[in-house]
């Protein structure tokens, strides 16, 4: 009796199991026919044969128009207020302390939010940091600035980037003309991804590993990789380099630059060598869960959309949080309201480590200053300054990277307290260096409560700034608009 | 011939949908049975009745054989070389420091790596913590003490716990036999799960709520809670009292110590007034990505195990580590080593602010005791006190937490950050009081490098005390245990 029930029950199992198999290689077919069926329809649709160089969206947008439209949307900036980030956008007026921070340094400037890929060249020419140019050959910055700005430079870099990167940017303004776009990242004749960006490239074969082999969904971040990286400009040459040959993490960077002798500029006040951090978000990234999950950056600033039964990776690249239901929910079942709240927790735990380093730090540069004014020597400042180049490193590596306190949230927490740790032993350092020279007391702190006054105390004239600024965009930028069209 | 074929499809849908709904209700139903096929049978194979308070383990063992084997089982101290911790068994050689920074505090004699429930009673005679009572009412402890090691409580507590927590510890050697057991979780006449301990109770009830309301899976948790969570002796009565009024966070705590003014000890070198954090698992397990999502700490601690078609949960509480395939692998499914190896990495990241901290704060005591030797006043002091106590309550919180680093890793990132940050505060206020009472050079610091010469400097006997306990554990403690053979 006992027996045959068994024998029973073990028919029903075989029974179920073999309809769930079958029920569920029902639906890979069907998922794989859909897909062909899509990937056909796309191509037999194309109104336009494209081949070699093609800087123009529009142009792609003949023949992708889904993809070309979600792009169009990263005109769009009301992302953040859409998930109620605190960030404002003018992050300097925000945080003024991020000015002294930059003493010397143009992003002491202006440092705006950022915006989508389509504002990325209007961005370059306005923002304060690229200065005024009233000729070809007047600086400050580079040509190497557009690498991330335009496909236009693939036009420039075709065979090699060094020439290309030594002229002044606005030798270029007027080539430099369509935002970030197609064929910074797809092949134009089948669009398959590809890296046009050389300094990626070349990190690679440092590594001794060839880019080229890397699978698909490995593609899906290292196209974003060629911008979204640590990177510095080389010598004279401005040559654009990732600093990963010892490793992607932040000491090994440091690493890299220490033994080279690298600064981006020395601090204004302090007179600390310090290395600005780009926005290593790739590498940040790679370091987190997601990342080492396999999750690439498109599964979740690009997922998948479908209109009229056609799927499509979405182009509208931008915060995961603005669209839950497509992005955290594809794995995670929790509600948007607890996967946001999961987000925000994240941050606020990071963001309390970084307001302290970001209060220390920026009184040690004003007591090191304070030091130099009352006699300091070089030797006595020497651990200072070490201390201040390694906790700003660790300062801007937490802070520039886009999202990072949660891409890599133990990560970021731990960076970011390795550098208030410095920021605190250099406050004991300077203090023990004024001892020295007779000085016990409390060193006096300016008023640097708006950006405006902590732009005036670093010695900034930001009238001259803004009225240069002005008369460029009024009189150099519409010759170059003017001069492109024509090209047209 | 396209309408067609769409209703021919969502026939299909309809049909398969109702083909998995019936395969998952047979799932749901079989589950069921099976479970209640297990309860059943274990109660009808009881062989004795059991009723009242029964601190006997292996009574409970005659009727439960498979948990109380596998109960036994934690008398295994082989765990932590199992998975390669590198936490060494006396955990103050491995870290001198921690004797400085317990200076005035019992645990600066004696620390060791935290052993299974087995050996919770003769642990807490062999410690030095507990000194060497020879008589009934000497001390140091009181009989709160075993609150947390011993079922046999619960004969002198049913009517309230205060009477018994005012006698000292030796007055009930010849009682408290039984190491941590089945009573008590248990309710013995049905098995389902109790809260036996009045602390844990109140802390529910001055918060407004009702612990009995608690559903079987909070009350996986809430067992535990019992004693692993943060509690202080309040008053001279010793009475066990859980400091959640305000709520679970660290600052939560610490804002209730400091509005009723309580430390632990005053630090033998510096004077700051102390809180000696206990075990705050379950308070940082709630606030982790695991508690958040409802995992209690059965789940992972005391995973479902099978033995011959028998369902139960396995009672050798121990490391998740130490059982992957039943405990991690349940939800992920990634390889053994990836998922130990996530783990490792957040308890890395959280050793590098751990260690800095240690390091830091035990320096700061070290100098705050320099400046009172250099004549520094009260007032002076005040604030380097204050953030010594701050300090050394975020150190101890983070790192008193069994697997703190693991339940929660951004909370204790967060926690140890901010307790480096105001140990590093506490050195620059020394530095400038140190100033003040004339002295600018760096303070000696003394040879602290080994466990032995850390409790010689902070004036320890500690021949004496091992030579006490001795004579304790010779003498007194096999009366005890043939007084309570004789009673049983």
């Amino acid at each position: 009796m006992e027996n045959k029930k068994l024998k029973s029950w073990q028919g029903w199992t075989l029974f179920i199991a073999s309809m769930a198999v079958v029920f569920f290689l029902g639906l890979v077919t069907s998922s794989l026919m859909e897909r062909r069926a899509e990937v056909v329809s796309v191509f037999n649709n194309k109104r336009v044969e494209i081949t070699g160089i093609e800087a123009r969206n529009e142009v792609f947008g003949e023949n992708y128009p889904r993809q070309y439209r979600s792009w169009r949307n990263t005109e769009r900036t009301d992302f953040r207020s859409e998930f109620n980030s605190s960030e404002a956008d003018d992050i300097l007026a925000e945080r003024p302390n991020m000015v002294v921070l930059w003493a010397g340094h143009p992003f002491s400037k202006d440092y705006l939010a950022p915006r989508g890929h389509m504002h990325a060249v209007e961005d370059v020419r306005v923002s304060l940091r690229t200065g005024a140019p009233m000729s070809e050959d007047e600086g400050p910055q580079n040509a190497s600035c557009y690498s991330c700005k335009t496909p236009d430079i693939l036009r420039f870099t075709e065979d090699g980037a060094e020439e290309f990167y030594t002229h002044k940017w606005a030798a270029y303004g007027d080539e430099m003309i369509n935002p970030i776009g197609c064929a910074d990242c797809h092949e134009p004749e089948n669009m398959n991804l590809q890296i046009t960006r050389h300094a990626l490239i070349e990190a690679f074969e440092r590594q001794g590993k060839d880019i080229k082999k890397a699978t698909l969904q490995e593609m899906r971040s290292l196209v974003c990789a060629q911008c979204h990286v640590e990177y510095y400009f080389r010598g004279d040459g401005k040559y654009i380099t990732l600093p990963w040959d010892k490793g992607i993490t932040m000491e090994d960077m440091e690493n890299y630059y220490d033994e080279i002798g690298f600064s981006d500029f020395i601090h204004a006040l302090s007179r600390a060598p310090i290395i600005k951090a780009q926005h290593p978000d790739y590498e940040i990234a790679e370091l987190g869960i997601h990342g080492q999950r396999g999750v690439s950056c498109a599964d979740c600033h690009m997922p998948y959309k479908s209109e009229g039964g056609v799927k499509f990776s979405d182009h509208h690249v931008r915060s995961p949080l603005a669209m839950i239901d497509r992005t955290c929910q594809v794995c995670h079942r929790q509600s948007e309201e607890t996967l946001r709240n999961n987000v925000y927790e994240r941050q606020r735990k990071a963001s309390e480590t970084r307001n302290r380093l970001e209060t220390e730090l920026t009184k040690a540069h004003i007591e090191a200053k304070y030091a130099w004014d009352k006699g300091a020597t070089q030797a006595q400042m020497q651990e200072v300054l070490q201390l201040l180049r390694q906790s700003q490193w660790r300062w801007d590596f937490g802070v520039a990277s886009h999202g990072g306190s949660f891409h890599a949230p133990q990560e970021v927490q731990r960076i970011l307290a390795c550098g208030l740790d410095r920021a605190l032993q250099a406050r004991l350092a300077i203090s023990k260096v004024l001892a020295k020279n007779g000085f016990t007391g409390e060193v006096p702190m300016p008023d640097i409560s708006t950006k405006e006054k902590a732009q005036a105390y670093i010695g900034l004239n930001m009238d001259k700034e803004r009225a240069d600024k002005a008369r460029f965009l009024e009189t150099i930028v519409p010759q170059w608009l003017e001069k492109a069209k024509n090209v047209e």
